[in-house]
């Protein structure tokens, strides 16, 4: 078996997802390869003492990329299959930064209210557990940001899109394949931010952010064009919807979700409305993003063999 | 053992939930009852050759109560303990109903679209599956509306509020503890609305509809006072936001869970933000009621012993 | 001519609008009637000492009514011709109340964040201006609050809705016709909540608040039923939308305006669609209120004669 | 006097604002110029019987840019006064889009409903009205789309944001003056999507789209950062907040209205609050974009000397 090529960033790390920048690595149709991911911050949250308003550089969440997926052309799709993430340091970083969080105004949702205190909590991570005095959370890694380049926007790695982006859902995780648009010329795939553990919302902002090695494989579906992110697992199929407000993205999720039963799987159109309706799931990625991620979910035992 | 009183509406059903009606029923704190529910049709709904928008009377949801539980007055809080949910009948009925429903215009989200077609699913109940066709539904069911009344509101039966009522969250369900707040003299307890099953989102806006007996135990807390509804369950505790737009929900129930952890369980406000970040769970019980209920959990096995 | 008959309410004023109460007086078709109103705080603000949270009861926005108007029955139309409002003493009252308004959290909008201070503006109204220290606010009177009850529900005199309501536009003013739908017999009729004057948006949710007298003639326009409120100046016919999210009440104002073109006015759907881009107005009457209330409109010269 | 500078595109329009493109022109601060402009269609759609999902092309909203000022920088406000907008052509077009508008589902909030038909309209401007048939619209001419390049991002011509971009707001009008904030050096200002004439709301999606020649005069105000659009007229101080859903667009405007009478005008914070909620004026740019555009006003008479 050929040893897996890795990819380190040379150069500054990616703050945008666009056709802009130049590529980083090249990889083949059907390639593994193992990438490394800066954290969140771009590991500028080191310890409980830093206040994450001094500490945190101009942009946040540097990405790896983008890679070139040779014969990679719009119109098709880009699967990728997580295969594995590997944590490069022991520990985890979590933080309150000012006017971000699902509990607090943002820029967006403009109050005059003054700013929650800034706060960091640090994890140590022990096997299948990240420890912060008393509680242990469960590890349960995902990458939060994965995607490709829109067609002409060089979009914030802030955002997620119908580009996928950081939509922070915790079901891109090993073992899941994620479905990504194609709409510039060799995909241009960009990952970061992987997560120890994050709960559904990602409540204040910040998960279990840590630097990892992130091994995945891509495949190219040649022709076949989604509009929006699908992700698979073993007992699912899975569309995320990106938008505010947040029924927005329940309303893409869903719609794409019927989309996909009535293209693949041989549903009318209303039928498969229908079934998603008693056997549907639907959660919140993230309700701290500049926009919100909705994760809907058929499971695959209602799927026509 | 005493046997358990039932309680069938006398007259008509209710169609709103409020300190207006009279009493269909008077209970005793720590009473256990069983409760005969109509389905949220009034059991118009009985054919798949049934067009809604002519079976369907001017008003939908019929609620049975409300039930006066002696001894609640304002500032206490109702537990209601689900202890059973019994179909009174081997068949459920879905629809879709112009301009009602999550992936359709409405009334409040108002277009110059024409209406979807309407359609009627009837669903025959085979012990623990609902089958149509070839569809089995794992039979899973739960009283889709439940509530106390509003202080001096009447509010439909159809709309969810920090009252309970028509959350349609399937977490009402059996086993589980559905904690209510006393506003009005006897709390005025009205349920109704079974689904034998139903996705989270409640996507096309109608569950699988059934009439059935439920059976609930009624506990008063005295002088604890809540804001909005929560629930119990052997794995979770539960607060329900129901608001729009979507992430309004989500605040809400984050923000009372939040507040859980902190009055009972003794987690520091910023510190319970943080671990819910984390761990906590948020789902859409429904997207196309008038307005969207949200269920945030906290595992139970965080809190501490 | 016939002396005006002045009503007031005997007993306590209203704190919710629905069919449950009993009337305060019974008017005729045509007739025209001196309604007396208290402030939004039932008088209880009076200086600028007071600290709202305190001073403020448990319920808000006190309403004189219903008033009865014989013969109007359900599916017919309320017109309230607004002939003229007098304030009823000499200052107007603003201030800030914990969680409310539309640059801070709220009940809905929940965040962990502290509330803004409380504080009292006191204006003196003099003539046409309304004064405060330097300040000269220019008297535009309107009432706040004006509706009709619900068929079944009794809502909130704080709420907005398709019956009218505290929806806080400026156009419910002298001279300007109000129409309401009729839901129960009699349309039970409720007004108060006056405001000597208020900006669009009532953007720190109180606006200069007044106790008065309000004119008004009911007419009744039988077999004529309209959705949401409208309104009829010597320039515009409006229509206004309250909901959540914003475009919500964006999207019903304009369809109901889409709707008076083509049912009363000749035009094609589409035309009116069309027009209504190039000549429309949309501006925020509340961004405050349990819902937002937005007012579409279009003016008359651009209708056929 | 000097002859003013005309600048033409050479080579393609944009449809991004970013500061990855090449300027097209290099202007002096305080300097005068006349832009050419495209329509929002680049003239693709000339006639009753185009259909425009045949008709346009895969981008929209072309933009004659970036123009480099030279001296501003990073932190600097950029003031541009609009001097003049002149058709260059004497007829208008707007049309019906697929899922594209204010009433009627879109690609954000997704149904499954069946798109309204397309349909063109075209307008002949004739002095100071644009006819069609029997309608006589008034000439009001503006820039729909002004903005400056974001940090990092290239932001869709379609898009409005904190940069200014397709806000189609009326107050963007000859005689007024927009503040934009400088992000990139040279500022990299953009314009285009002249309208004719626009309602409140832009209810269909598409003005009245015409090409024109814009003549503006930049100055540079150094050291001087805003973080939103504003606009200056002879009566008013304006911002203008882009975002979904529309209640934190209106949120950001007044928030920033709040903001420039506190740094500008003297105002404490919460008077500016007070004194907004009884003059302020906020309406609906658009309703349509990819976020919503709102306008907060304050009449300059309010502003102390």
């Amino acid at each position: 078996m050929a040893e897996i090529r890795e990819i380190v960033q040379e150069g500054d790390h990616q703050f945008t997802m666009g056709p802009y920048a130049e590529p980083v690595a090249r990889v083949a149709d059907g390639e593994t390869v193992t990438i490394y991911t800066e954290d969140a911050f771009g590991g500028s949250i080191t310890s409980e003492d830093d206040v994450p308003s001094e500490s945190l550089g101009p942009y946040l969440n540097p990405q790896t990329g983008p890679i070139f997926v040779e014969g990679a052309e719009p119109g098709d799709t880009l699967a990728v299959k997580i295969e594995d993430i590997e944590f490069t340091r022991d520990w985890a970083a979590s933080c309150l930064v000012p006017f971000f969080g699902g509990l607090t105004s943002t820029n967006l949702t403009a109050t005059l209210q003054e700013p929650l205190p800034e706060r960091v909590w640090k994890y140590q991570i022990d096997g299948d557990v990240a420890r912060k005095g008393d509680w242990e959370i469960p590890v349960r890694p995902f990458v939060g940001t994965i995607g490709t380049a829109p067609a002409i926007e060089a979009r914030s790695a802030l955002s997620p899109g119908d580009h996928g982006g950081n939509m922070d859902v915790p079901d891109t995780r090993p073992g899941n394949t994620v479905y990504l648009p194609v709409r510039a010329d060799g995909a241009l795939f960009y990952t970061g931010d992987c997560h120890v553990a994050q709960g559904q919302g990602e409540l204040c902002g910040v998960a279990l952010e840590v630097s990892a090695k992130v091994t995945v494989t891509f495949r190219i579906i040649k022709g076949r064009d989604i509009l929006w992110p699908r992700i698979e697992s073993d007992e699912h199929i899975m569309t995320v919807g990106s938008a505010r407000p947040m029924e927005d993205a329940a309303r893409i999720a869903y719609a794409e979700l019927v989309g996909w039963l009535t293209e693949d799987h041989g549903f009318e159109k209303f039928d498969a409305y229908q079934l998603l309706t008693q056997v549907g799931e639907l959660y919140v990625g993230n309700m701290v993003d500049t926009v919100y991620s909705l994760v809907a979910r058929c499971p695959k035992r209602h799927l026509p063999d």
